[in-house]
């Protein structure tokens, strides 16, 4: 199935968000900040999370135009775990550009990062819509950068672990990537003038969806050549982070431990090849298929809209995009 | 004049926030990143900016029960922004405790503010006052860090320019410091349910005796002992800060470059002699006590009450602590 009219749709709605950019996020004083604050945003990057919660808005009937700073918030905090989690991580690239902490420096890149989390919450309070609302979702948007934060940590004290179970493992994805999507499906929702039990439905196919989505980012990290893959390959592989794949290959007795930071492609693609004799890249990517499915599943209870369908092709594209 | 009276009343409010720890930052999963970020709060700190809080709800006759949990997303707010900040200007010692990334590291220490950046949003959204209301004091909460942002951005690029001016050394500082302390005042009387001018006028004394706050805290890194500053004593003059004392003391001719980090006890004492000589000392507090009056004038616009002269007797203190 070709994924290229998702791929289109996706983008569209990506359009209309980048062209908030210097409205919403002006290059104020002092400029550099401003500068490293934009620089992943404008250096690319898909658009999904703002593209799902426009989507949501439109399957719930919503105004569209009125929830757009509301999904470029979400695209704000989603840039600023990414330049946190950069510097952390000791990434050096990203969507084919050097990292925040790379280009302008650690402190720099601390500040780039809290700043977009204050646009962001400064963003979605001003949205035009009932109090309320926008109450409830500045509480879901905050308790998600909680759960972040815990996601985080967990991935991090999780590279320095012998072992880590599958469920821990599912634990930690759904707070590091799935609530930032459910985030995003179910604050569209809720802007939209959906009902309570729209909203429940819409949080769980973000969620769903999300960790779906992780489980195929584990993979890309492994199987996409470094040119298209914006960053590093095997990255996740030198940092010992414990990916599904990783703990699948660890039970089948694959030896992963001797890569690490500065190992060579050949190392790199002999490992990949042993996870995929041992099936470890396979057992993932039938995990992420059965979480999406279960995440089209809930869509039935709304409202049939060429929204909803494109929400179900996205889900199916967030597993078989190749980047 | 002795100050016993307000560091009492201050000390009253600062227990009313504390009991709320508990409550309101409790020690979830994972446990470590919530004992890394409740470290700074529970080694100590005067708890002004709360006491403000609730000062200026007192003020404007509203319900202090009630603002209590904004009083404590506001020290969360501050807590977040030092423990960003040492990592930034490598401090390793913090109200007499290790800093943060100095006890968990570097990550920990990016996490641990951010979350607590999180939480305070969410104790916010959660406060029991209209909807309306709610929104405003959030959005004065995130442009705030926005700012606070901006001012530590500007902080550091002072400490690499040959020379500052005093207009811009003011506007960082007001930046850096003054507009928490004026979130913190006009929070409590919004909260509190002041109407429009009231809420300028809060705003307003807080930014003045917040501005005067960090002039006396540049005064007290030179002139207080170690032990009791509960930091190193001269980080400022190591790390190169254009404080005001520093400014005045350029002009003057006294000669500062030498001190580093690593410089020695008996070279820092000379330098703060140098700066005294020169008079740099007293300019700084002359401009912070006349700040202080400047604030202090402006609440003559509120009824009289106990909380109004309480603000008085607290801004008053804000610029003669003696740490």
């Amino acid at each position: 199935m070709s994924h290229v009219h998702i791929i289109e749709e996706v983008k569209k709605r990506g359009k209309m968000i980048d062209g908030l950019t210097d409205q919403l996020l002006p290059i104020a004083q002092p400029e550099e900040l401003y500068l490293a604050s934009r620089h992943l945003i404008e250096a690319g990057g898909k658009r999904l999370r703002p593209a799902m919660l426009i989507l949501a808005t439109e399957a719930v009937g919503g105004n569209v135009q009125k929830v757009l700073p509301a999904a470029f918030s979400i695209e704000l905090i989603h840039n600023f775990t990414l330049i946190h989690d950069d510097i952390m991580d000791q990434d050096i690239l990203r969507r084919g550009c050097p990292t925040v902490h790379i280009k302008w420096g650690l402190p720099a890149a601390i500040l780039a990062g809290d700043t977009l989390y204050s646009k962001a919450v400064e963003i979605l309070a001003g949205v035009d819509a009932p109090p309320s609302r926008i109450i409830r979702c500045l509480n879901i948007l905050s308790s998600t950068c909680t759960e972040i934060c815990e996601g985080q940590w967990m991935d991090m004290v999780f590279e320095g672990l012998p072992k880590v179970s599958e469920a821990e493992y599912m634990k930690m994805v759904e707070k590091k990537t799935g609530v930032l999507f459910a985030a995003a499906t179910s604050i569209g929702g809720i802007l939209g003038g959906c009902n309570e039990d729209e909203a429940k439905a819409l949080w769980e196919i973000g969620r769903i969806t999300g960790i779906a989505f992780q489980i195929r980012d584990d993979v890309l990290d492994l199987i996409t050549p470094e040119e298209r893959l914006g960053k590093e390959r095997g990255s996740d592989l030198m940092e010992g982070k414990k990916t599904l794949i990783r703990i699948h290959a660890l039970k089948k007795g694959v030896k992963l431990d001797h890569i690490k930071r500065g190992s060579s492609d050949e190392e790199i693609e002999a490992a990949v090849q042993a996870l995929r004799d041992a099936g470890s890249i396979d057992y993932a990517m039938k995990k992420a298929r059965k979480l999406v499915a279960q995440g089209k599943a809930k869509l039935d209870m709304l409202p049939d809209s060429k929204a909803k369908i494109l929400l179900k092709e996205l889900a199916d594209y967030l597993v078989m995009r190749t980047y």
